[in-house]
């Protein structure tokens, strides 16, 4: 009978993320019990809150030394012990850094088999909803309002400025390295991207947003956010989506003019999660399937081959390597 | 012919205001220019944000060294030069800290001669449009939530905490001092008041909001916000009214968790100023005066007695020492 691969989280960072928190390890493979599935694991979605989740509890359970490295995934049904799934089905749920797993039904939901797979991570998935949602129902964007944009070349960012585009604002990402920003607005679209590694970042909003901001996305927290609230226009809605600046590591820094620029220019910081909008889902995935059918809206991802390579694929995710969704390819796809 | 009494800001303050940074000037009567009015000054109007206006332009122009203190007031015209007001109308305006003031037409406006005046610039004025607008129309407060009101005895919380109560709503103060809070629970009718001077404030969030703040009223920012954020249920909204804590000098302080509490716990943080909702102000006053009338809301009022009090009623202000709105009695009410 084959064996269980599996990355252990076998310490909690004090610091930045290291392989060395991460072992593999050959286990038995699970044997479902009633209510179950047997899940083969097929392509693992890597997001930077990941890393947030071995900081604590938050809207989900923390990831403690000794388990199964959490991770939402897609999946093939081997084994059913569930009523309404099937061996064969495809499914996406909290598979985690394994090939196999047995998973509660109630936790597992069937996904469409969509080809390629891997757009159920990126523009239909994850990714594409997060941007989908965090921007169009928390803020909101109208033609002709300037959108900023932090980890534009990332997973979300990369598709709220395209989203942007499509509603008709001025948006404006940033990024890090020359590179990047290159690449964000000559292949993306974005009106211009500022590199925070080498820009003056407040000097460039300055410039390019001369106006001010209208929304401004927020991926990253820290310095980027608080420069971003000195360039808000009056009645600027900030949708907070994540603060990977402050996950992996250092001292947590709070941005300044908090809550003193929320009062004198009337802003709004709103927090979200993705699973908040479930029940426009559908209108979300209608419309990005529509954008990339079009061409409007360009699917990015970063595929890494190999189970192994997950701790590798977190670590530079955090670094900012990655260009679009990054996910890991743990096994084929179902035939 | 009269002279005029001004109070100076001639000095800008670096840390903590003091009487020494303003100086008491007699002039000329000013002599009113087309389109103006010669407006004597009853009753000025004295807030937390006149401290902050000397940090710099925001909403509003900053007060420079030199400058007459800016404040808003209530006063009687003496004489006209403009259409639309005639002598011995009352009136409000930016008057300024002096006794006469020649005051462009467009500025100012009639107010209704509701006696006591000093209404108008408490339950049915600035701070009683503030805290109806700031708490019904940012955040909105339904019954058997929790509200959290920070400057609980002062003249916008001490009405915050009133309407929680007409509302429906479980309300818990934060106030400096043991007989303040005392004060609070007893007279204001909130139902617990923590004092920040004495208490944890946080330990005493937990005991008296073992559920979670649903809404916080923020007037003070600093130290009790950030209490504030993690006491926070989720999807929690946060009217952010002012930052008294930040405006008397110091090193300003940003809350921690901006914002990954945000992003956690869905919250909405929102900053209003009460100029932004002049359209519902028919409405406000029409159910401040209703609650007022029935007894259900109080209408507690500090004044102080002279023009050349006005320093140290703003520097007490800032200090916490009122209890409800503090104006400064200029001159006599009109026959």
């Amino acid at each position: 009978m084959a064996d269980n691969t599996q990355v252990i989280l076998v310490e909690k960072p004090a610091g930045k993320l290291e392989e060395s928190h991460f072992e593999v390890r050959r286990s038995p493979l699970p044997t479902p019990g009633d209510g179950q599935l047997l899940v083969r694991n097929v392509l693992l979605s890597q997001d930077a809150a990941n890393r947030a989740w071995m900081q604590g509890p938050t809207y989900r359970a923390a990831v403690n030394p000794g388990d199964v490295m959490h991770g939402y995934a897609i999946g093939e049904v081997l084994e059913s012990r569930a009523a309404d799934f099937a061996v064969g089905d495809v499914v996406a749920g909290e598979i985690g850094w394994q090939e196999f797993a047995a998973l509660d039904a109630a936790g597992v939901r069937h996904c469409s088999d969509h080809r390629p797979l891997s757009h159920l991570h990126s523009v239909l998935g994850i990714a594409g909803k997060t941007a989908y949602h965090g921007l169009l129902n928390v803020p909101g964007i109208a033609a002709g309002e300037t959108l900023l944009v932090s980890a534009a070349a990332g997973s979300v960012g990369s598709i709220v400025g395209q989203i942007g585009k499509i509603k008709g604002a001025h948006v404006v990402g940033i990024a890090g390295g020359a590179e990047k920003c290159a690449w964000v607005q000559d292949e993306l679209g974005f009106d211009a991207c500022i590199d925070y590694k080498g820009d003056d970042v407040s000097a460039r909003l300055r410039e390019l947003c001369p106006g001010g901001v209208d929304v401004y996305f927020d991926n990253v927290g820290g310095a980027i956010l608080q420069a971003a609230l000195f360039a808000m226009k009056g009645r600027g809605r900030i949708s907070c989506c994540g603060a990977v600046s402050q996950y992996d590591g250092g001292t947590p820094t709070s941005p300044a003019g908090i809550p003193g620029l929320l009062v004198v220019k009337r802003l709004r910081m709103e927090g979200f999660i993705v699973m908040d909008f479930l029940d426009r889902d559908a209108e979300a995935e209608r419309d990005l399937s529509q954008w990339t059918q079009s061409g409007q809206l360009k699917v990015v991802e970063d595929i890494i081959d190999g189970l192994e390579n997950a701790p590798r694929g977190l670590i530079g995710l955090l670094a900012g390597e990655n260009r679009g969704k990054r996910m890991i390819r743990v096994g084929p796809d179902p035939a």
